[in-house]
């Protein structure tokens, strides 16, 4: 390891000739892409602009007081640091020359590289409605779960002061948007918050009157599951409490009110807290992507990638992950999830190793395990392609699919322990409500003096 | 328990006669007041701005990434939970009225008293140079800790990217103002990021050639404390590799470089990260019962209290806590620690359960059992009054201490198994840089594009 003094290099670009992997993007494709080059005869650089990988999976229970934040995050750096022909870069990709064959950096510096692993992921997508995006936050990043947090557990102490039963009762009604994975768990989750959980916390409300809505535009909730998966999910919602609306669009949302349309019918629902889960889109590296290097994009933004998940015109630049369309398998584009980018992060990377060898490898190939979904403390639907399962004992395959992905023991460790504890108590220790950071470096003193000003 | 629909009230003071107590701020002593009038004959309201108790003496396990924020915050609506006497209100006390026995709320409520107890506590002081807050933040809450391990950690990070050596060194430079156990416990912990935890998870920088310094005014660290454990806390803390620098003055905190006196010597030293452990003045009630109660106020800005901890004019009115100067024992105030707010608090709880049945109480009396400040992963020093103990067995003492009052069963169970885990592997798994959240109310719509076109 070179000493702080005495390291003065231009750039963090390896000067020797052994060759390059860039990775864009620590979640789950670029990470088990890293991972995987552990032994290759290469040098690697993961660039993330955030220093941890982050367990998406479980977001939702950061989001509805379950779990902290670094329960389900693991520095990058740590889970790398005995890869000593890996770095990590924390920065943001700005622009690519795939020509020259470098990457830009925010921080004004540029890699070359010989080898381009694009792993960045998707964000949400508001259907052209982006200024629905202040009123109803999505579900990406750390930040937005503790937003999300935020609103969910402000709406019930602002209840408790409301005197007007019209707006306590709005104040009490929660809206998620979009009947896919995330949104069952999350109306789940605030449908046992509102019912068991906080029962007996507040003195003017009774939190078991809260009305937990699910819209879904589709016919049914859960559209990727076999049909019995989404009846058995049904069941189990309206079971907790959650009122279902399916084939519902929602076409507006200002001013704590979601107007909705069904058929012919459109109606309108008072709720303080909308939360979103209906759509998602490519990031910006599809849009350089297509303009740099002529990549091909689908209607969301994704990558169209050849049968190795590489680019047409340059076979030096994968996409993996939730950026890329792999329609080379079944008739629809591989899904969204963790295992499909984990696969083929793992793909890559024994591609890259062979590669240099001068050696082929077959085209990418997905085996589907299957799907889960979790509703509330203790069921969850299995889809398994042979077998449906759904109640308790998919909840336990539930639990122990996603602690098993953990990325670190101690991870594994606390997040299991709270889980007990939870299921035990019905509790929600994490539900703490926090705010902007006091004095950030983007703050203006103004902000800080009102600050002081009303403090208690 | 009222249903939403049919309560309407217009506020929620009680409408029975049984006295009204009202406590303003959740920490230490008014959530003690609060617990231990659970069978006393009044009603409760506990007023605070946060939905949370936070255990403040491990805040700094927070700021430097060992503990998650919910590690150490308790919702106080759980905690009072089976206090069917007692309603929490998250909300903010703008003003009182002392003669009409009136709190007036931010939300617009007010509320009537018949016993005030205020226990809000005290804020950062910059004798006189707010301008330094932006450059070196305080630690007094959530906020403020997850600013300062955002500082320390992301510097870290941008040293790994810096070319210039001398940019790289003041990247590498963290500076703690003020050797009370704060300061010695950032200074610490900081040593320990650096030459422990951190080795080997970086390409481009030794994190071992990093530079911890500490500057203390008076002629040495921890001067609360007898000499033979300020002694020993240098010692520990300079084999740790912290830099002591005694009866040393700051004068200037401006573009990353400190300014500071030493005797007749000025000095300059560039560091990236400065953290504030100097001082602390009077929350903003201390100014309103100066003005409305005539209460009298210390230098800086305590409220001076009678030997039963009530004003001299309103024998109604309790000030208990940091924000209290209790002057009736010893030859100094009582220090403003969690033991002496839990001893006040409880203490007014009784006085007050005494007052309704027409029974006298005696004054206050503190006693010390000891103070304990830690150095590192395995060290402390402990001042028992009879006897000063230092390094393991003063760390294990200083471990249950915590442990021991942690409020809820959850957190004593989560945070000894963090500490247990961090011990073994020297880890630190919270050591996630969060920023503010992408979407809150006050945001700008412009902020949340720029984000957009800022991913990877």
């Amino acid at each position: 390891m070179q000493t702080v003094l005495t390291n003065n290099r231009q750039n963090t670009q390896p000067v020797s000739s052994v060759p390059h992997v860039v990775i864009i993007g620590g979640g789950f494709g670029g990470l088990y892409a890293a991972k995987s080059l552990k032994h290759a005869p290469v040098k690697v650089t993961l660039i993330d602009k955030r220093n941890f990988h982050l367990f998406q999976p479980l977001l939702y229970q950061v989001a509805t007081g379950s779990l902290s934040p670094a329960d389900i995050a693991s520095p990058l750096r740590v889970v790398l640091s005995k890869h000593k022909n890996t770095q990590v870069l924390l920065d943001k990709v700005v622009d690519i020359d795939p020509e020259a064959k470098k990457v830009y950096l925010e921080s004004e510096k540029e890699l070359n590289y010989d080898t381009l692993v694009i792993a960045t992921g998707v964000s949400h997508h508001y259907f052209g409605n982006d200024q629905w995006q202040t009123e109803a936050p999505g579900l990406k990043t750390v930040e937005d779960a503790l937003e999300m947090r935020r609103r969910i557990f402000m709406a019930f102490e602002a209840a408790e002061k409301e005197s007007d039963p019209e707006k306590k009762q709005a104040l009490l009604t929660f809206v998620v948007v979009g009947g896919g994975p995330t949104g069952v768990e999350l109306a789940g989750a605030i449908a046992e918050i509102a019912y068991k959980s906080l029962c007996g916390d507040f003195r003017d409300i009774d939190t078991t009157q809260a009305k937990v809505v699910l819209f879904e535009g589709m016919d049914r909730i859960l559209p990727p599951y076999p049909p019995e998966s989404s009846a058995q999910a049904r069941q189990a919602l309206e079971k907790l409490g959650v009122e279902i609306q399916t084939k519902t669009l929602v076409t507006d949302i200002t001013n704590n009110t979601v107007t909705f349309r069904q058929g012919e019918n459109t109606n309108k629902i008072e709720a303080h807290t909308v939360l979103w889960a209906a759509g998602v889109k490519a990031s910006f590296m599809g849009r350089i992507l297509a303009e740099k290097a002529e990549a091909e994009l689908d209607r969301v933004g994704r990558v169209m990638v050849e049968p190795d998940l590489s680019l047409k015109k340059y076979s030096d630049i994968f996409v993996i992950g939730d950026l890329a369309n792999f329609s080379h398998q079944g008739d629809r584009p591989l899904p969204g999830v963790a295992p499909v980018a984990i696969k083929e992060g793992e793909y890559v990377a024994k591609l890259i190793g062979k590669r240099v060898r001068g050696q082929a490898v077959e085209a990418f190939k997905y085996y589907d395990f299957g799907s889960l979904a979790v509703i509330g403390q203790n069921k969850a639907v299995v889809d398994l392609g042979f077998a449906q399962l759904s109640g308790f004992l998919a909840w336990l395959i539930w639990v122990f699919a996603h602690i098993y992905f953990l990325i670190e023991f101690d991870n594994k460790l606390i997040v299991m322990i709270q889980w007990a504890w939870n299921y035990i108590t019905l509790g929600r220790g994490a539900r703490l409500i926090t705010e902007t950071p006091l004095v950030s470096e983007s703050q203006s003193k103004a902000k800080t003096s009102q600050y002081q000003l009303a403090e208690n």
